[in-house]
């Protein structure tokens, strides 16, 4: 219990969890654990690591882990064509998308050991006589309880028939695969509670919800998230990786170090406890740790060397501001391939505004390294890993290491 | 347009008729005109054939009426459970129902130029990715609207999501039709709009809403169903349709006039201005029309003198209230045929109550056909056709005929 509990926001209802295990300890009948995948969005980040770290522990406990592929939403799209979030994917895409995500899900836990079900294959045949009896096993007002749909409604923001169907038909995957928990984030806990009454109602015992933590991305503002280009992905670069690490600010350190660097008990303890007197250790310390889980010891002392190295090819003076920019920050960088240099300025803090660095390349008072810039909309070439040397007038200088 | 609109509530919208009938004749093609049909009601009273003789208009222009079976919900029944009025009906029970239907019709109108389709052939094989595009084409909000809904949802009172289903499922059919014009009640309303939206959001012209008035019962309290008791069916007997129509309250005859009597123009305008001055003349008038229409001027005459025939077969005193009871009603007849004298006392008025019928009773103030009733609790044998005296004290007395 207190293992499957850890790093847990909530698991509802407890005692169920308790009764579950109990029976199957008694019976050595695994759980039947749940894991939604979306395969319109294959790329893992180290977010959802925390989920796929607890799988294994349930794996560890010799449960069932099930990952269902959400093939069927993903086929049909969204018909109601307001969700730009859930584009319409061919079988093949799919297909790709469910190789990507269980390449990368087989670098956490043993996948020999998971069963991978397609929920096109029970969703499919589902004829308007059994969709009338899911759609019987709950209520509007019980529907318009879930926060996005209450909001909206209150606001008379449309809410089309068809987004009541879809929390109906992830309910009725814990039914066809009689599921015994499910994992999901803070922001499917309604899906997963609804899940349960739909369970109840199909004669089965309900799923225990464990909601996991949602981390939050690099900007420190929203939840870690491909469309918020905001992400680590388990697949990236070790460079990559502690580079993004050395971005986040530092108010970010202790959550990241609970839920992202792999470390618990005293070692969890003694580095969370170090942040508040050394950030900037901590936060090193931090990328080497999420470097090491996904890369190997051995990479991540090679990624925080290769950090150093790029900004050593740049004299600097002493009293530098070193920092990173992420790239992937749509304010910044253009198609072209180039990024915005009062947007650069403001990022780094060296102008407060937009039209404060603009006003000040005006003036003259901008220099990249050491040439001054004088187009108030100035780009420059931003590659990966170039490093560049921003000035604002004689004394304020920030050195900056540009990432994917 | 003058004749389609007569009798008709509302046309929603007047302009689209307009067009639709115009384009029909230009280019000689008949309208679509889709009357609905709830298999697990077949009998039609005369409070339906108000509608149906609004097809029998269409179809005198030319126009092709189909009869949409909804024999898709009648097999399913209402998964939530919820609804009394809607049983699940065998496939057998179904095409019974249907052929006495057709029967019925077939009284008012030319069954041979009328197409009958059930709305299974297109609802069965619907599979979710289809339904979910139906879902998509309303909102909740625009759902709520509907009147049943948005009383119960104001009263915390719960709606299934799978009602929401229904109004969609009656709006695919008109798709499935291409319907050009749709009847329906007033309480259809909503869903012969909904109807409109739906059919264009699958590309074709909306469909026409023709709300036709409901009739209300002889009870004067409700429409006309037979779920109220109080409806005359259009293939009762001559007799029957005589003594239900003798025992409508005055208030009626106007409204019953105008829908049930078949008459029109100068006719109806005289026997409408007629009402106020003589109004038990008026009905009996009116139940000859009734039966006229239904099984000839012959048997209106028959059931006309069969009324008073037996009345006459008893004595009576002149100052007499005479009256007709119906055995339909709960409140009065038990399973085994015998009818409850008190409530038979304030059905006629010589009690105000239930108790002081009681009460009556064993003061031995009450008598049946000259013999005093001394239980509180008194049944009488309850035959159709059969009259009764009561009497209160020594001059009150009400001579009742006991009807269907």
């Amino acid at each position: 219990m207190d293992l499957i509990r850890r790093n847990a926001l909530e698991v509802v209802p407890e005692e169920d969890l308790a009764k579950k295990l109990e029976r199957s300890r008694s019976t050595g009948t695994p759980l039947i654990v749940k894991q939604g995948f979306d395969p319109t969005r294959p790329d893992l980040h180290i977010g959802h690591a925390v989920s796929i770290r607890k799988l294994l522990d349930f794996q560890d406990l010799g449960h069932q882990v099930v990952f269902v592929v959400g093939d069927y939403t993903a086929r049909i799209g969204d018909p109601s064509g307001r969700s730009e979030t859930r584009p319409r994917l061919t079988g093949e895409e799919i297909a790709a998308n469910a190789t990507t995500y269980a390449e990368q899900v087989g670098k956490l836990l043993d996948l020999a050991k998971v069963r991978v079900e397609y929920n096109s294959s029970w969703l499919a045949p589902l004829q308007l006589a059994e969709l009338l009896e899911l759609t019987a096993t709950t209520t509007v007002a019980r529907m318009l309880e879930r926060d996005d749909f209450a909001k909206r409604y209150d606001e008379h923001r449309p809410i089309s028939i068809s987004e009541f169907m879809y929390p109906l038909m992830q309910s009725y995957d814990s039914v066809a695969l009689k599921a015994d928990v499910e994992l999901g984030g803070s922001d499917q806990k309604f899906n997963l509670l609804m899940a349960r009454a739909v369970q109840e109602r199909y004669g089965q015992e309900p799923q225990v919800a464990l909601i996991m933590p949602l981390l939050r991305g690099t900007d420190g503002d929203a939840k870690m998230s491909k469309s918020y280009d905001n992400y680590i992905g388990i697949t990236e670069a070790p460079e990559q990786m502690f580079g993004k690490t050395m971005s986040i600010p530092d108010a970010l350190l202790d959550e990241w170090y609970r839920m992202a660097s792999g470390l618990s008990g005293d070692a969890l303890a003694s580095a969370v406890a170090r942040i508040a007197a050394e950030p900037y250790a901590a936060k090193r310390a931090l990328g080497e740790l999420i470097v090491g889980l996904y890369h190997g010891e051995g990479a991540a002392a090679g990624a925080s060397s290769h950090f150093d190295r790029l900004f050593k090819e740049h004299a600097a003076p002493d009293d530098l501001e070193e920092t990173t920019l992420s790239l992937g920050d749509i304010r910044l960088k253009y198609a072209d391939g180039t990024m915005w240099v009062p947007g650069a300025l403001v990022a780094t803090g060296l102008a407060s505004s937009n039209s404060e660095a603009m006003r000040l390349i005006e003036q003259g008072a901008i220099a990249i390294d050491d040439d001054k810039v004088d187009d108030r909309n100035a780009r420059v070439a931003a590659a990966e890993g170039r490093v560049l040397l921003l000035r604002r007038g004689k004394r304020q200088y920030a050195r900056v290491l540009l990432i994917g």
